[in-house]
């Protein structure tokens, strides 16, 4: 057949190991960006590729019922810190073949389950599923059906790979950094949480249990004092109305997300109170937000880009070798310190 | 076959049917949320639905190919306007059975095809393409394959439905706020186009051509100032330290998307200048952050979330009445006035 005719049929993998002059496995290799590809090998196949026109993604169905798609769930799309994790899936697939393909979660189990059948139903290579809220038999259920890899909960898995942030000592960090300011009323929001197994798992209740237990080291329990609303601007907004009704109101506010800080400060604008002169805040992931001019939030990093990029390296992996051991990531989170903090002297 | 005991093989659409005793097609309607099933036929179809066990969006595919998916492609995830669009779409959706797919575009044509051809490949239903760069001929072969509603693109279409706010009318609206208030250098924060066919039909584009144009039209020619950047925040801040740099500078900026009005902020802080004191400040989008107390800024309400339901709306019909002529919904914005812009006696 002389080049640039159109074949009749879809080029598929096999033609592109022939024309290339290598194994299917190759190609394989190369379209996953795996290991054991050498660059010369690389040259071969991508040049054939571009040369029969391949379309991976499609054709790749044949074979071994691939579809070259990761599916990714993540909670809601305001959240600026879920941004942070997607841009490191997206450059840990960049030069692999995979596409992405997200949907929105819930915060309710059954809607949680159903988008997950759906992930499976439409045939993803692999899941990962960003803080989903189900149970662990769930999710060991899903891991069963697809290559899976699980963000941000914590507690003993089988089945899946997880990735989380070190929450407790993320929250320790910030309330460490408040105390050293010579705050004592530093006060806490919380994302409601009253399932024993999430209370155990989810970083949420990781971090409250983190604010609990720092507060007691510094022998500032009888301060202890937890707004629960949930992670979200309206949560951070209802949490702040209600601890400004106390009396003494908190000197400090330890939001459990940087989303929680900006309903925070929405509720301080309108109380007409400032920070930090009236009312110390601190938030928790290090979202673009966070680092905003005019707010320069104090803040936790967990580092997003790295947790989205870690757990797609190890699905890419699983997906390579479904039988090898499951891997538990745990990353150290590190406070970064900014406008919105200061010593308890300088609060009004 | 008694209930309770599981059938060996998968429920489908026709025994749903028999067990509603109703027509697969009066099922289908059901399943679509489509005009034309009574709310009795909903609720027999509902039961059976629920008591066969039956999941639709995986066994719907043997009746008419059907996935029960739609494709959202959208160019990012950090600017707060396409979660408002996304929140529209899911609403939208809910009640049907069917379930959106996401993904990221791209500022880049090829790369963007990529995707499209991504949803295509994975046999989506149907497409919502928010602001996608490709050329009108692509969009049409997208549309050829598979029914789509472009939103945020200007200019005739055939072959697909489009969903767009009035973006020239919208800055008009901008610059006659900040006109009346007795500005007179009012900049403008652009997102860089050089493609003529871009130029008519990218909201970017026309909501520049409406600035110019009300400039001359409130005799302010000679004033019109662009900075061309991108649509981000890093583009507001690059454009923002340019403009500061003028001798004069600009008493007042509009900045083509409230994420960039975000980065304008940065850039204002980071140079000790106050908003409205010293520079007013005009966004467009009416994002959630535009509302954020501490900044309240000025913008213009294109409605995301009725656009994203407008544009399901859309689709779904399309979906089920493939030849009905294309329809080109244009929505009119609104300005809303907050904090961020002030008269030009209250500058310094």
């Amino acid at each position: 057949m002389p080049r640039g005719s159109a074949p009749a049929r879809r080029v598929t993998i096999v033609d592109v190991a022939r024309h290339a002059g290598v194994s299917t496995t190759a190609v394989s290799k190369v379209l996953r960006n795996a290991y054991g590809a050498s660059p010369d090998m690389r040259i071969k196949v991508r040049s054939a590729i571009e040369e029969l026109g391949y379309r991976p993604s499609a054709a790749a169905r044949g074979m071994r019922g691939q579809t070259y798609t990761i599916g990714v769930t993540l909670p809601d799309f305001r959240n600026p810190f879920f941004a942070d994790i997607l841009d490191g899936v997206t450059a840990a697939l960049d030069g692999t073949d995979y596409v992405q393909m997200l949907a929105r979660c819930c915060n309710d189990e059954v809607a949680e389950a159903r988008v997950h059948d759906a992930m499976i139903d439409r045939s993803m290579d692999g899941l990962i599923l960003i803080a989903p809220t189900g149970s662990r038999k769930h999710l060991e259920r899903i891991a069963r059906a697809v290559p899976t890899v699980v963000v941000g909960r914590h507690g003993e898995a089988t089945g899946y790979d997880t990735v989380a942030d070190d929450d407790f000592t993320g929250a320790e960090l910030v309330v460490e950094h408040l105390a050293a300011l010579g705050h004592q009323r530093i006060a806490h929001i919380e994302h409601l949480e009253t399932n024993p197994v999430r209370l155990r798992e989810m970083p949420n209740a990781i971090r409250s249990a983190g604010y609990r237990h720092a507060m007691q080291a510094h022998d500032l329990g009888t301060f202890i004092d937890i707004e629960s609303t949930s992670y979200s601007r309206e949560g951070g907004y209802l949490g702040a109305r209600r601890l400004l009704a106390r009396d003494p109101r908190p000197t400090a506010i330890f939001a459990g997300a940087d989303i929680v800080a900006m309903g925070v400060l929405d509720a301080l604008t309108e109380a007409g109170l400032s920070v930090p002169g009236d009312i110390s805040l601190a938030g928790y992931d290090n979202t673009m937000f966070a680092a905003f001019a005019p707010i320069s939030l104090t803040t936790v990093d967990q580092a997003g880009h790295h947790i989205g990029s870690e757990a797609t390296r190890l699905l890419l992996d699983r997906i390579a070798h479904r039988d090898r051991p499951t891997a538990q990531v745990k990353l150290s989170p590190a406070l970064v310190t900014r406008r919105t903090t200061a010593p308890i002297d300088a609060t009004v």
